[in-house]
């Protein structure tokens, strides 16, 4: 078994409305950070996995943000896996 | 002008307890993701800045980071800019 360093880059779905972002983009342009838009919030998580190998790193990865850590109904994510 | 599209990474600094990531840790255990360890959760902000060229994009980006997106004293932060 080896272990992996793995990445999940979590994304609201094109479409929902992203009450966080809006709220800093806000505060952004309060304190003059006028040049900034689009503001959108996701989450960043990184683990170690232990696998035989990246691909099955990856598999146990993208079952495990189906389940628990994304909301596959409104968020999208994003896996990359380090040797 | 010209419109930039920019990734910014918050992760909590080493050392910081990142309370929800064990939380998620615990819960992956529980539900036989065994192999899943060192959860860390951070933030993942995606943005668009207008800006002369990327290094000034960039400098925007990080100033308005230490400002308001990240906190500097318990989160460090690791912007990218796209073209």
């Amino acid at each position: 078994m080896n272990q992996y360093k793995a990445n999940i880059k979590i994304t609201l779905r094109k479409g929902i409305l992203d009450v966080q972002g809006k709220a800093v983009e806000h505060a952004l342009h309060s304190i003059d950070f006028k040049s900034l838009t689009n503001v959108r919030i996701g989450k960043y998580v990184e683990l170690i996995v232990e696998a035989e190998n990246p691909q099955k790193a990856k598999e146990i990865v993208r079952s495990a943000s189906e389940k628990l850590i994304a909301n596959p109904i409104i968020e999208d994510f994003d896996i990359t896996i380090y040797e």
